[in-house]
């Protein structure tokens, strides 16, 4: 652009052909550029593939398109996905449990405050796990307590220190999805709920969990997307210091 | 029926006669009658009028059908039906929390347990009203905590006796309905979940804190109708002794 | 604790010390420990892992966490499952029916009370015997009829005196449920409705016996998850006499 | 039409005219007049005005473009539209309960045999009573037993030679609606089910009775709209011999 | 019965033993059992198993106890079921396209009335045949025509006269279901609508069709459950003359 | 910024100056203006205003920052607001059963195609009347057929001619809503499907026929929000010719 | 007809046969007759075939009974069917991620008009690509751009001028489907938005975007059912000049 | 406490009374205490009473048992709740359109950042400007742009700045709700998004602005309930720095 405008006062281009010209810039020249700079820079996250519903070949295709210096993150992947990329990119890193792979290019700056990850139950972990791939890879440090269960409420009090010094809780549970709940009342963090699609009956694919969560009583708590572990992490660390 | 048979053996009427009339005797004297004056007797609870959605001549001429020396309650009324009511009924109870209307003609054998009536909210204390009421008419002690909230979880601390000596627990909340799976997983008595329709947004007129309490992680529950808090005290006192 | 207080007493550690120490106590030296073992003393039923949505390695792990003289309870397993915990655990026995495995270490208190389990069908057969099994291994005597349908309601009479003596109902049945209203409107003891999820078309894996069980107009009944064998039979085991 | 032929025979009028004018009749000429009159004749019931969402004009528009030789039933109507309707039609008659209006010029041709009507409960009586006048003014014996209850199913065997002397049975119920399938399982001859909106909490709005409904496990049993009680009454009358 | 009664006469039993007996008679003897009876008689339609979720042991089970001068209907088996029923009735028709096999012992006398089966689409037929075979063993004259879809509705002018010349006609559609609407405006008989599961998207599993039908505006339709050809076969049977 | 390039060219500003300034420019200067412009020369239809939920001072103050050289829609208002129009807009014109205003400034060059409105019921004509005012506002001859009812299908062939000859057509619908799909499957011409929220029971606000509609399966059908007479008649217009 | 009138001229047949003759002609001797040629000519799109759940068999059958001079578009198709087709339609042509099969006989007249084809996400394209394949079959040229994203809305700015210069728009999206708004938003010209099923958690296989593209608040946006590529692609056309 | 074991030690009190003594304690002084007084430090927002369904009477009682030090924010309240709240507490403020009441006694320390508050529309106002009485009581700097649009997308460029500086933005939005998704895109803070139960159709009192924020692709954005102004208000700030 800095050129365009040179030329024009040397009198090579005229001014109609200036304003034309301006008219058809692509909006990276003309102040949106910043945006993506800017959120590389302030958010130490640059890419990341949700992978479900994604041919191997299309996800190979998009991991192509990155560019090769950044951090990439595949989400809900399998194992064959994993082999795939593998021998592409050698130092993919699989995590079985969360469905994620990471291509780690540089590290973050580390946060200081520490994102705590609460799931409910056992099947909960693999969209807990997603979560802590997700703010790991964007700087954080993470404690998870797992399985901690509704029914034995009283046992949040062996970690009410972990509770009262993390700078944003996670909580991730399915089924009635009371967990939230809880916690939000305890904490005085922002608490980032997960509903989770595990569960029979009429938790009907985390909408029970869903419905609780979003009539949580408790201030300080928002909702993330059923199975959304990675969004929640994503969220955390964004507010994490 | 003694006197037919009587007849048949003295002659009066011819073995044919008897067949056909047993055929077509009414259910009452052939082994179901016991089922009616068992339940009065058993459950000491007689007879109840649903009023939302009948006219008020409608419940004058129920209530008219009614024997006169069983106790009667008549549910979701308001104060209109009770001044139509009184006039016929001097004795007629009101009450307006509750929304109930109570005639009481005996008093029920006092049962030794106590019934715990907890509610979530301040809302939620006319469904928890409509559950005294028909459980002290059955011969139960109630003893009544209202408004615990989720957010404070932790204040059940403060009435954790009641829980443990309770010998059933009712369970009154609206909007995500998580107090009956934390007062679940700290009682070891059976609790009486009732989802109740108060609340804004993603509450659903009572679906989210039905969908919690039936996916309720805690054994130990079991659930009612939403707003239901007749049945809640009525479940109550058949299971209390 | 004890402990703590004799040391301050004799001099041994100061006055502040004791207050510091208090406050970060785990919770079960303060009065809550009385809670697991007086649910374990009254409730005779220790521990229960739902194994749906499990993997084989996480259910050996949480086993291995239970105490060694408590009975166990495993449901929603496959025979996999059982292969896998039969050669850790010699004395597990697997119901194939009922998807579940017990591994008991002692003997309940038998009950007087006789727990009565009714299936409108054929398909809900594996539900029913979840409860069965809960029931059992809590010192419950069960007995069941299966398949009596509500098409041939007037069948019931032929059960009319079991479920008259029977101390607690359970019904089991999807497609429209109606069963629970029936036994509801016959029994005076209490009725514990499980939807199932069988069925098809408009049954929605079990939300319309949910809601025709939610609506029963029959007093006494309450309802427990879709499919949730076990939450009745536990709920039946401790309103048992 | 015939004497458009008679007029071509007569060479009044060409072929090619014949043709054209054939191609552009009204469909009344055409073989399908036949079905009107027809339906007029077999069903015996000309014109129906559904009038819930029509005001009082509109609806006096579409009266005055019924012949006047038809019998004319307007339903869900008020008290309101009835008095305007008066004015204009004498012999109107008004059932308040059943929210209809008759206006009867004929008498349709008896049938033989009877139409039994049942409700489960007090509420449910306007849709049912909606029944009653549509199957009378096409020439139905109608029985009517109301507010039976599903609590109360014992109470059928009172009426069992009704159930078993109707040609066909119309079960009108709200909340759980359990009563369509329990006549269904005891009767013989079709059962039109119609479901209700009244009743409360996780009723919605009839939701739940329509899915019992659908769900009935009797066969036999057919189902019709949401208060939908001229539609049953139809229904029944047309299969009513 | 009438022993007992005359050994009463004679003195053989006194009063009191007659009374007793006579309170725990099985229903069959008391009026009741002539349902069972009337019904075979009246409908000539026996018995019918609902196969889906169950084993073929159970089916096998279930086929023992049914009389073996019966016709017997199995809904919604596969292959391997048929080869299991075929080594042990020999006479077991399976058919393929309706999931059904037809155990025939009796032939039913024929019925005067057609029943017209109309399918929206192609996809439709299975649930369509369920139907036919269920009309065809009940004794009725079954005509079909398939395929005929919504968006060609100017094709029911072919088949006219099949509409006005049936007694009873089942229309199974999916999608949008708006096939029965249509012929319901067409015909003066009853229609029976049977919505089915076929479709994607917005259709839900056949709650769309079923939404579409119970909203009928066209008089003398009546709704099945979703995929329920056999009740549609059934609900024909009995209603056709 | 005609203005700024010379001053630049001129040595009266800066580079750097220029630069920034292009940067912080309001989109309108860099060819996005041309959007809006585009819009209404191409379009002929500047501003509609939605009232439902909007207090009349809003109104007023939003129909303040009109243009005065525009057409002006207001759609879902009632008398009272009209009135308060009135009272500042002298040539508003109120349409009472449409429910909307129009304040026009200018009248659209007329467009060739005619539109062709149908509703299925009276119930439906205000939403109808919606579209009508939107489409003729934007220029279109309308023609309307209101009330012909899916059980009256055959009617449709008395107005087969203004179906072929329509160059666009709008089916409005309530209840089963299947108008749409029978005129879609006559048609050739685009049709707009719009449901309406009229009916009762089973229809659930619109649901019913926003299904059906979706489901459509003939060709050539879209569908726009349930009530949405204005997106109706706005998306005919531009589709017209 | 023409013969028919000639014979009755001529005296062959006397008027009352030809009366009768000509109420059961079929339809398309009366004017219909032209709407199918009518269909083809003006539309350009003789005959689809929607496949999924359909047998191989079935397909083919259906194949045979099409006219062998037309276009044939098979939808929702996979390779195992292909394979059948293709044996007996050499120039079938198989597109893998539209999932269809195209037999040409003939080249419909190229439209001016351009239609755009955009998605939202790669998981969208299948759904797209089938609209393109209609879309070409049909006489249309083409664009498509794949991947926007929503959350990339700025990179909409780069593809401006294609906005602007298309015809008609289709939107493809699945997850909170927000990109149709955007883009109808920006464009003067009809959208056609496709919800799809894609997507996990609350986008509940579709109904999601499907209810946001329904709530599109900028207007000229109409949508189509759920993966519903075909449609949008028939829609898009025939209002393509 | 520190008196309970000074007495212990000095022999006052035996060691067994000083155990059962601390068993017994209320949870208040042993460490829990802290969680209430560090939340009022910290988040500087002591009490909110939420009075949709609570009489006059009951929120005067509620305000009675708050500390007459701390800042009180009532939400959903209407005028007649002001008029009385305000007799009794003179300093209070009401907010018409917030619908919120605010007795403040204290100024919290302001905070650095601000918070931008978005809407869709008009209608969505009231829930901003809960949101926004809710972050001003507790210390943030709010900036708001009503009315945006999501039709007019491209007029949020005009605010890019504002999007850009600001610490966390709250969009609120009904009907599609896709301004979420369009600013989630462009911002790189976080983004609460408040669903609204304005609009009308298929927006379903929320539902469908609910879902489309859920799916939202755009990272960083969390979800609160329908209409919950206040929530988003407090977790905007306790993330505010």
């Amino acid at each position: 652009m800095k050129k365009l405008l040179q030329d024009y006062k040397s009198g090579k281009i005229p001014l109609s052909k200036v304003l034309e010209k301006l008219k058809s810039l692509p909006y990276e020249d003309l102040g949106f550029a910043k945006i993506d700079t800017h959120r590389e820079i302030r958010k130490g996250f640059p890419e990341t593939i949700f992978c479900q519903g994604k041919t191997t070949a299309q996800i190979l295709a998009i991991l192509k398109k990155t560019s090769c210096d950044q951090n990439i993150l595949l989400t809900k992947v399998n194992k064959s996905v994993y082999n795939s990329v593998k021998k592409q990119y050698r130092n993919a890193r699989f995590n079985e449990s969360a469905r994620t792979i990471v291509i780690q290019r540089w590290k973050p700056k580390p946060k200081k405050g520490t994102i705590l990850i609460l799931t409910a139950g056992t099947s909960d972990i693999p969209v807990a796990e997603e979560a802590v791939v997700t703010a790991e890879l964007m700087g954080n440090t993470v404690e998870k307590v797992y399985d901690i269960g509704v029914a034995g409420v009283h046992r949040l009090f062996d970690i009410k220190d972990k509770i009262f010094n993390a700078n944003v809780i996670i909580v991730v549970a399915g089924m009635e999805g009371a967990l939230a709940s809880i916690v939000g009342g305890l904490a005085s963090k922002p608490v980032i709920a997960v509903p989770t699609s595990v569960g029979y009956g009429a938790s009907f694919k985390g909408i029970a969990p869903l419905l609780t969560m979003m009539n949580c009583c408790a201030e300080g708590v928002a909702v993330v997307n059923i199975d959304n572990g990675f969004g929640a992490g994503y969220f955390a660390s964004i507010i994490n210091r």
